[in-house]
């Protein structure tokens, strides 16, 4: 009778952990409107093929080499008949932890919840390069970064591996329950040296100093996916707790969810607010800039802070972002989403809140993470678009950018009746 | 050993909420889609951001303030650590009513599913208000609906306590199983309160009575939108079962989903036939109004009715709203998407429904309850929305209705490249 | 204490049949955003509302006779009160096969689970016949689709029946997890019947032999429906392992999330690829269709293969889809989303691939059981679509057509002040 609690124990953290990722893989949906919603509308299928894409190769590259340098263990080669339900239950008895101890679950299920989260990662690149990066170079890149760069950087955080046999992270007082640093950072990262080497699109900064505002084509399309990102987020912070079946563990799921849409409620709310009074004017791209931004400054600990710290967590992650993405548009750094502001400055802000309410973690520890992910992601990256850049080029040509991406990459119009 | 069993039905119920409750909280996309789709596109961008921003206030006000007021016991300043597993095994040891009494979860999963039920609530006054309200006074209104009003109803309810002393609903046979007239009619009711002190778009009556229509201006949105509230239903029909873990109860939730989704079929079919006799096309803003129609109706009481039944009682909602619809028009009572009708006069429907398959409810304890919540919520938004309306006011210039308010309010246009 | 175990493995059975069919039902969605994106705008209305129609209609049928056809045992009359758990309880502790044995679980759930399944084949027809059908015509159809075509094809296989008592495909070694030829092939054979009666849209194809393309008038939403439809495809594979609550079998959901994802992502990189080499260009709505050739090949066996044998025979699903649009234009078949191709033609692929690594399946069952479900299903819509033709007429007027269906049936645009 034991046992039957057991394969029930493995069964319900089995399932947590595939909602969880099918919540998560969801998010996919969520960057790939507002991305589209966000460019202008001759660069909208581009964007749409960009993201459906990285997400495939992100699920692709994972699988063949990304988990294996990450965690250790791969599982492409291997399928579902090598489980032995015999062995995982005397794991069960065996442990010393007992019941309330790490979970026991299904490796498939825990595959399946890491590999959407490589595409989330980047997603984030796709928004910052959009309008005049060229296809190809960015799928290699993505290539890359998912197969290499980020399972690195994951295999330092939450792999447990020594930084080149230098130092550990965890040994540092670093922490990071879902990623602000090691997804949504990491990514900006990679796409700041993308911005930086690509250059700004036409027209954005007029040679006076103006920063000219392109608006985006289609905002339902930009809040549906910011609606998208904010349901996936339960699952990218929920399941994060990493067990759900035993009470302390399903108290922390369940104070993920409350704290994540409490965090992302604050953002929008802020980010509204300073809208108004810097613009006159509830600046919708604002808001949603400012809901995501509670969500990546929540993400990085989401379980020790109250529902109060949590809204405000979130509602300084939305005045950040607005500051952030003004101060880029001053250094002529051109990111038609805001994503580097969001993902990159918000995820590091989201690190350097952990100590605050998780006594586990230490400001150092915090910063030495956050600078070990910066330097390893923004180099590597750097490298790898300039080798792209030096070869077959990153950005279109004057011409394509003028006449849109959407027809020379895609062939295609997004909306070939509207405009 | 039976701790632990403890421990699964705990994690079990948990993330059953869990879960509902994201499908509720992405009813918030589903009222923004439905919204953006069936307004013109220069009012748009504003009722984007007038959903997310009312989702946004609702989660922070009944964190700070309406969970205390409907339930008791706040959540706002506590956080996951307070939680102690003895005292829940303990909880369920001593309890009489035994494993298949009522539901022990983590506080913060109730807490969660009770906030995204209020910003329903408050999602059906945007559109009712659509084109032509001041969106600061509406994000005030807001404010006060999801702090105050709907929890003094919701305290009278589900809440258990007494109208003011005076009488308890529960005692007089009132029953409403995930809230019809609850969260459906209430925000109809403060929409109505709205609509009237507000007066009908410009051009939607002519002088000689002729009721002019405005189409909206996105089909496909507002289908989407629909398919959004369809999906999210079940979480918020499905979820008010409130525990699962045990035969009895996950039958039931099992019935409530399969009736939930029968009923909005019955609607959406009994309207599209309708729609076809009276109108001789087959109005698809139609179809959707009874496909939501059907699930408002079967809100009340979705678990004692038969498949058969539920598709009935949907059928019979999805006629009642066209009805509803053409006689508000007639009224001259200016509703842009049709809340008043699908959430309103449904919602009382659903309630009158109850008596005919509960027998724990009676009829003469519906129409109280309908009455005490309808004359709380109108009477009260009535005087919210007077104040506003004598103070900042709540309706937009001519010119600016004239020339749509995403310019005036938001300084964004929703197409900029297609209109 | 070993009925409270009982309880919840069944309240964790039924609560996954639901959680996936409430991912399945999420298909209505994706189906409506990807064919309302693959037509022009004028046909846009008429899309959506078929799309919206069908699945209700698929819901009603199927509780009031698809269902019992099928399975044997309808549902519609009867409702929560009949279930009762002191005899479940009882089912469990006689049954033989222990607590790994077969999944007890509400019958509602089931049902729930099944309705969803049945819309989904009726989905792949809309779109094939799209821009050209009679809205009534095409409703009709429905009903004996869902009612009557499907369910009998359904009792041969997963209801276990004899084909009219002469042969039982599962003794012939016929296996389909969830539904490649079940669902997809029968769907895309339904709408091949329905395509060859109806003839090319208007344009389509030049006297000289030329086909010319006809772009679809909205990317974006086609994209989010393929991305929803692989959302959803979580849970139409994964409950189709039809439990969940022991080791072995949430392994195998785990597995089989993990494989649908990998099929997926196989198909839309190979389709990109190969769609780059034949047109030079990234045509998204290959990469679109791809996605979902993978996904189509996989459902029949997503438990078996590896993550790499699920990866590998998802991209030659999305090689052979590409393959088969471009031999369909060939041979003047028009189907303006390539449902054909993507469901009937990768169906079959599908069928074909489960000896591979499921060795209790042989290649001549399946061959058998792709004839066996083809046949029936297209000949049986022929000659319902023949009787339509000959009454009411299936298509409409070359007027109607050049205006658009829109006008014509439903008296609305569906982007009024974009086109």
């Amino acid at each position: 009778m034991e046992q039957n609690i057991f394969h029930l124990q493995y069964a319900m953290d089995t399932f947590y952990f595939l909602v969880c990722g099918a919540l998560v893989m969801w998010m996919a949906a969520g960057f790939s409107m507002l991305e589209a919603g966000l460019v202008r509308s001759k660069n909208t299928t581009e964007i749409l093929t960009k993201n459906v894409a990285l997400y495939a190769i992100a699920c692709i590259m994972y699988l063949a080499c990304g988990y294996e340098i990450m965690y250790g263990g791969g599982f492409f080669l291997s399928g579902i008949e090598t489980v032995d339900a015999a062995a995982v239950l005397k794991e069960f008895s065996d442990r010393e932890d007992g019941f309330t101890g790490g979970a026991i679950y299904s490796k498939a299920s825990d595959f399946f919840f890491q590999v959407v989260f490589v595409a989330t990662a980047m997603s984030i690149v796709s928004g910052a390069v959009a309008e005049r990066m060229k296809l190809w170079a960015f799928l290699i890149f993505a290539v890359v970064l998912t197969g290499v760069i980020y399972p690195m950087e994951g295999s330092w955080t939450w792999g447990g591996n020594s930084v080149f046999g230098l130092y550990t992270l965890g040994d540092l007082g670093f922490s990071d329950f879902a990623g602000s640093g090691i997804v949504h950072m990491a990514g900006a990262a990679a796409a700041l040296a993308g911005v930086l080497l690509l250059g700004a699109r036409k027209g954005k900064y007029s040679a006076d100093g103006k920063v000219n505002a392109i608006p985006g084509s289609n905002l339902p399309l930009a809040t549906l996916g910011t609606f998208i990102l904010w349901m996936g987020w339960f699952g990218f912070n929920g399941g994060s707790v990493l067990k759900l079946g035993d009470i302390g563990n399903s108290n922390s799921v369940a104070m993920v969810f409350l704290n994540t849409n409490a965090a992302a409620a604050g953002g929008a709310i802020a980010a509204l607010i300073l809208a108004k009074i810097l613009f006159k004017k509830a600046d919708l791209t604002m808001v949603l800039n400012g809901a995501l931004a509670g969500l990546v400054a929540i993400t990085a600990e989401p379980s020790t802070p109250t529902a109060l710290q949590a809204t405000l967590f979130g509602a300084m992650g939305g005045i950040i972002v607005i500051g952030a993405i003004i101060t880029l548009d001053k250094l002529k750094i051109d990111d038609p989403v805001g994503a580097i502001s969001v993902h990159g400055v918000v995820g590091l802000f989201g690190l350097l809140l952990v100590p605050v309410t998780n006594p586990g973690s230490t400001f150092s520890g915090q910063l030495i993470g956050a600078a070990t992910i910066f330097v390893w992601v923004f180099v590597t990256s750097l490298i790898v678009w300039a080798i792209l850049k030096a070869t077959m080029g990153i950005r279109v040509s004057e011409e394509e950018e003028y006449e849109g991406v959407d027809k020379s990459d895609c062939g295609l119009e997004a909306y070939p009746e509207f405009t």
